[in-house]
């Protein structure tokens, strides 16, 4: 394996092929939301696919239809066993996409949903996922208005795996993005780390955690819609999912060119997540959430901002957790209980994969 | 296994679970496009998701943003091989989703792209698929603005399956679906049928079919946008993918209410796809193309969208192959070369799995 850099022009001088990561063959890690993840859309799809909507690196693309603007998104779900404690797969499709449009400011409105099922999946397994999807859908008032059905061969899936796209009506004249981001910026974290992670890892056979931890699988549009709807000016917002607190902050720091100071004692963990952690080796600031987000706000609209999102049953835990300290530095700063400054972690790759 | 109306209300007097088909677990065969797949469809999806939108049948949605219409959907690829005489599952996944589009008389204009990537695949191959979308999406001047990547682990997927959503814009003010079907128009087939189930066949390991055959897929948005332009009072529109001809026109049946007449000697099917299909015991009515469709048009529109077709590469042989009989009644008749009229068969499952 050679890295990138070695490429020579072949005889002919043509030019070297898109550089190839380190890595000639995809690993797990690749999917799982840290460095890797980020390599491979960097040097593999960027380059095919470069435009001004995937370079804003957005959990979606806003586009304008005439005088409209709506987002657009696309996620798919793996998630591994299908039913984990507080979710399964198809509230996770229907939240995780409803989360993405969300993170724009958008108003989700409609979405598809694209099976590829295994060949032998029961069919008692597909209704009761086709039903989750259909009460998380009405929950959010989102149409299911399009899909699509594929089946593959047993031994060539895993049950079902779900794909959702989803558009929402973008309703502000906000540039919610990394791009929008301010030295002075406050963050503000909407709850607790890493429950959807170490629930699903609980769900899973041959691992005994004892907890009765469920996962914070969650809408997210509507707190964000009352931020909005108040007037908060917000500048970024991002769900905190493969990756986790830490992926979240590296990628908006690295796109924004800031540098993020984050205060560890601000960060609320609950006593079971930290536990599992600490058994598993993992760092909660890089465990996998599916309803908890970060939003940049000003430092004056952070008082209403924490109010609004306090009055939600999904932000009751909000807190302020950290600062953008400057522009033309990018780097993720962790402030220890001791006032130590350390370099905050990037995960290199999936920690716990076919978490989403 | 009981049939759905055996379902009797259990002890406590709820209702009946949804209804489940005849078998008690997915076959592959739910996802050929179908008898079993529209079973699945109408017995699962629809009664979880029914809204308006599903329940036109249309290959997309069609959206009303304030003054704008738009079309929306979405398609998973699982064709294997992912390389086949003709094509890649890239190109597929850009134009099998701006053809869904197209069928709605929309101009295709942002997909999304979500990879489910199994480990150990060559990051080569990824490379290539993305350069052939890259290149896919270029030539239909659409842009891939969202995107998603997970890796499942080896012997969890088949190298790659691909899954892309898609918007259009409407710019037209017709209601291009089923229920605009009438009495008297007439079925317009846009060129022969059956390469790509034959062409993906022959790429496959250990079937040996001596043709150079290449698949049809091609973008279908191009000859649409031109009927449209040109004024023709288009009522229907569908490509002929899983299934092929005989699923498209029974579906349109269906959902219309009308009873429909083909012509067997006006439906052209090249002499090595006639061939192939003689010796793997298919009928080429029911094979998939991913680069042809059926228009249903007034007569009087025929010679004018016959004329506008045939000057596009992917029309050059489109003929009047049909036409509805009269509402009130479904069902599709084939009239043979010696005028024998019998009812054209739906094709009950796969018979080519992941062919698309």
């Amino acid at each position: 394996m050679s890295a990138a850099g070695d490429c020579l022009p072949d005889e002919d001088g043509a030019a070297c092929p898109l550089p190839a990561t380190d890595h000639a063959r995809v690993l797990l890690a690749h999917g799982g939301g840290g460095r890797l993840m980020q390599e491979l859309i960097g040097r593999v799809f960027l380059p095919a696919f470069g435009n001004a909507q995937l370079a804003a690196r957005t959990d979606s693309a806003v586009i304008a239809i005439g005088a409209q603007r709506i987002a657009f998104t696309t996620d798919s779900y793996v998630v591994r066993p299908l039913f984990f404690a507080g979710g399964d797969i198809g509230r996770l499709a229907v939240f995780g996409t409803v989360n993405d449009l969300a993170m724009c400011g958008a108003r989700p409105k409609w979405i598809s949903a694209g099976f590829i099922i295994e060949e032998g999946l029961e069919l008692g397994v597909l209704q009761a996922v086709t039903e989750s999807m259909r009460a998380a859908a009405s929950a959010c008032a989102v149409e299911v208005v399009t899909g699509d059905t594929k089946v593959v061969e047993h031994g060539r899936g895993d049950g079902l795996y779900l794909n959702t796209a989803g558009i929402g009506v973008v309703g502000h004249g906000l540039d919610i993005a990394p791009r929008a981001v301010r030295a002075g910026d406050v963050i503000v974290l909407s709850g607790d780390l890493g429950r959807h992670g170490i629930a699903v890892m609980a769900s899973r056979e041959g691992l005994r955690l004892e907890t009765d931890l469920t996962s914070d699988l969650a809408a997210l549009h509507e707190p964000v819609l009352d931020l909005l709807d108040a007037g908060i000016e917000i500048h970024c917002l991002r769900d905190l999912t493969r990756g986790g607190l830490s992926a979240a902050l590296h990628e908006i720091a690295d796109a924004a060119g800031v540098g993020i100071d984050v205060e560890e004692t601000a960060i609320p963990v609950h006593p079971d997540v930290a536990a599992a952690c600490e058994l598993l080796g993992l760092d909660p600031m890089q465990v996998a959430c599916e309803g908890r987000f970060i939003a940049f706000v000003p430092a004056s609209d952070l008082p209403r901002a924490l109010q609004l999102l306090r009055g939600h049953p999904v932000g009751r835990a909000a807190a302020a957790v950290g600062s953008v300290s400057r522009r033309g530095a990018s780097g993720v700063t962790l402030v220890t209980a001791t006032g130590v400054r350390r370099a905050l972690d990037l995960p290199s790759g999936e920690l716990l994969p076919r978490i989403c």
